[in-house]
């Protein structure tokens, strides 16, 4: 589909048809597509739990306001953010070590992550949230290209869901993402409000 | 452009061709296609500093382990995300009201959003920083769209561009963005390692 199509079409839809499933091939295509996003050193801290099963979506729903639509989009996200994305001996940096980096640049690679990302947890925190942010829009935009729709939620109780679904402390939980169908006529309200260029730029130097 | 093709073409792009520019008019659509994103209750807490000045652009890549690419690309933005976007009084906040919230939701809503993101200092920078990652990530697309290049940096001196730049403590600086068009004849080196559908996945349920 057309990126442009996509900016149009891609809203949070509150309404999601029950009866359409989204395949585990659409599943796997939406996340691999959206995984080659960048990421801080291609560090990648990020990480899913996919809930399908009805009763763990209806107890997710509890934690989440009571929305329906976590009951009934077909396949429901849990988007986790690894704090400790950056540290010696987290699993997906050795993996990249395993993979694509050089033996020889481990020492300058884990001693720069550590003095961005380490110092604090503001700073471990918001790596972590930035780059699932960015892979979370992938998602987003890679389910708008096979018709598919989203609901990017974040009101939920985020210490409820950690130990509902027993989520590890390194992990925050930076979004629920719903992937599904639009309910049939279903009408969508017009885009919400955005900030003009102006009120976005603070300072053109 | 097709989506997929963005998905194939978006890479870190390291050598921007100085002598070619981004145009105003080119910065603005990407911008305001950009800002479709979805965010947290339509906060939109993001804000940028558009730097196209050499002097100024030079003063930036000292605080970014000297990287040319800061003076050579055309168009840095320095993304600002706005750790207190949540907060009444907040003039992204409040401008939702002006323009399409509706008073009798204003108590629940600043309700709300101080239970979710003023709790802690790790959930407002979880709030700030997801969101700014979505519009980041979409900024990177809609550049693409329109043929450019972006490249996300974010090994810089935090500190030093706060106060290189003026930028008041309420935001976090999650990344620079160099904006540009590729050096001719630069080979583009493969996409590095990406985790597997099955590394990205903790639990299926």
């Amino acid at each position: 589909m057309e990126f442009k199509e996509i900016l149009t079409n891609r809203r949070a839809i509150n309404f999601f048809d029950p009866a359409q499933n989204v395949t585990e091939d659409q599943l796997r295509e939406i996340i691999q597509n959206a995984a080659k996003a960048p990421s801080s050193f291609n560090l990648q801290p990020w990480k899913l739990i996919v809930l399908r099963d009805a009763s763990k979506k209806a107890e997710l729903q509890k934690l989440a306001f009571d929305q329906p639509k976590v009951s009934e989009a077909p396949v429901v996200l849990i988007m986790l953010a690894d704090r400790e994305g950056w540290k010696e001996g987290n699993t997906t940096l050795e993996a990249n070590f395993s993979n694509s980096m050089q033996p020889e640049q481990r020492d300058w690679f884990i001693s720069t992550t550590s003095a961005l990302y380490g110092g604090s947890e503001a700073a471990s925190q918001a790596f972590a949230n930035k780059n699932t942010g960015l892979f979370a829009m992938s998602i987003m935009y890679a389910a708008s290209d096979l018709g598919l729709h989203t609901h990017p939620m974040d009101g939920f109780d985020h210490e409820g869901v950690r130990k509902a679904f027993d989520i590890p402390e390194q992990y925050w939980i930076p979004m629920l993402l719903c992937v599904g169908h639009k309910k049939k006529d279903v009408k969508i309200h017009p885009k919400g409000w955005r900030q003009s260029y102006e009120e976005m730029v603070l300072n053109t130097l």
